[in-house]
Formats: structure tokens, sequence, C-alpha cells
């Protein structure tokens, strides 16, 4: 059986946060939108091929997170989407939108926009999900 | 109690298809890509706020959806989404991608693209529809 590994273009664009529910849950790296990344450990690239318990696990973390976000940042919308198309490696964004950001109404895949965080910002984020989320 | 009514919005951009698993479901006038939108009856605008039978139904329609769309057309990847950003009434899209589409390896939302099916392609979208998955 071989280790799962997450893909190296998850991670170099994404701060790995712990683990939610069986998930391994990243921020990505765009200060600009509340924006969260769940990996699931499987091999399945496509929803629809899932096994239930994945599923399952995947959705009650998806739950949770958006539920996070709704409470801790200004959001007017929740958008939650698996797409792949670059990166086919099983991922679910959860992300906060407002009228206001900068992608707005439109999706936020393949639009150019570069916001990295901080050093400051980033430890701010980690130490609410930490107090907010059951992240080990 | 209110009876359920689709959001004008997503019926002016889409035809629609029947019932599948309780949920509407709705082809996206935009032939170059087969986009399928589920709408379920709830009020609820967040897939987070869904009860889990909504949510069950949902995902086990996008499931056979998802399937339909990969057995019967030349896809890539599927993408799986809820925005809402536009019209809040919950719906998933359930969208075949190709590496040549017209918007790949973005997402289609917020992408002017017409592409409107003719009747022939209408009808014959319809009969493969009502032969391949189980539409009331």
């Amino acid at each position: 059986m071989t280790a799962f590994a997450l893909d190296p273009r998850l991670l170099s664009a994404c701060h790995p946060l712990g683990e939610l529910e069986h998930c391994h849950l990243l921020l990505m790296d765009n200060a600009a939108l509340p924006w969260f990344i769940l990996v699931p450990e499987t091999g399945a690239t496509e929803l629809c091929d899932l096994d239930p318990d994945t599923h399952s696990h995947l959705f009650s973390a998806a739950a949770a997170v958006g539920r996070f976000v709704r409470s801790e940042f200004t959001v007017d919308k929740l958008n939650v989407a698996t797409l792949g198309n670059l990166v086919p490696q099983m991922h679910l964004h959860v992300i906060g939108r407002r009228r206001d950001d900068y992608c707005w109404p439109g999706g936020p895949w393949g639009v150019d926009h570069s916001a990295p965080y901080d050093a400051a910002a980033l430890t701010q984020m980690r130490a609410l999900v930490d107090a907010r989320l059951e992240v080990r």
C-alpha cells in the first residue's frame, strides 16, 4: 500500500492547517478571500467515485468549514466546488465570497490574483482555525 | 406552506428535464459543454444548511448525472459546484469538461459564451437523458 501524499501543486499553492474529519485542511495562499481546501485520502478523482464514508467525511468537514467561514468572516455567499482540471487529486474548495471581492460574481478559478498571506496574517488565521475547528 | 418554485433566472438560462432523486434536473442552455444543474426543493441556500436527506438526494443525483456525463460525452474531468452568487436558490452544477473547451482550465462561471441548443440538439439530449437517467 502506497502512503497518501498531497499533490505538490496543492502544497505549493496552500498552507497546510491540519486534519479535519479525516481530510487534510489547506488554506489557499490568497488573503483576498477566506479560501479553504479539503483533501480526503483517496485515489478517486471524481466525486461520483468516492466511497460513502469518504463522501460523508468530506462533506461533514466542508459543512464545518463553511459554518466557520460564515461566522468568522464577512461573507455574502459560500462557494463549494470540486474542479480538479489542473490538479486531479480530489480536493474540495470552500470559499467565502463577498459582493465586493475581486472576482464576484464569477468563480475565482483561473482568475489571476496574487495576495499571499504575510506572516502575521497567517499566524492569526492558524490561531483562529485552531480555536474554532476540530483540527488535529 | 408555500409551493416550491424554481428561480426564474434558472428557468430562463436552462431547459427543465424532469426530476431525479427529488431534485429538478436542468440543462444549461450552453451546447458547448454537457452542463447540468440539480435543484433540490429546499429554502436553504448553503450546502452546510441542507438537512441530511436533502444532501443525500442531491449528491446521489449528482453522482448519477456525473456518471452519465462521463459515459455519454467525451470529457476529461467533471466539475461539481454550488456557487449561488447570482441566484441564491440552492443549485448544484455538474459539468463535463474537456481540455479543449472554451474555458479550460478555469471554471465556466462568469465567462461569457453563447451557444444555445438548437431544436434538434435539444431533442437529442432529452432522448439521451430519458434513456439513461431515472428522470420522471
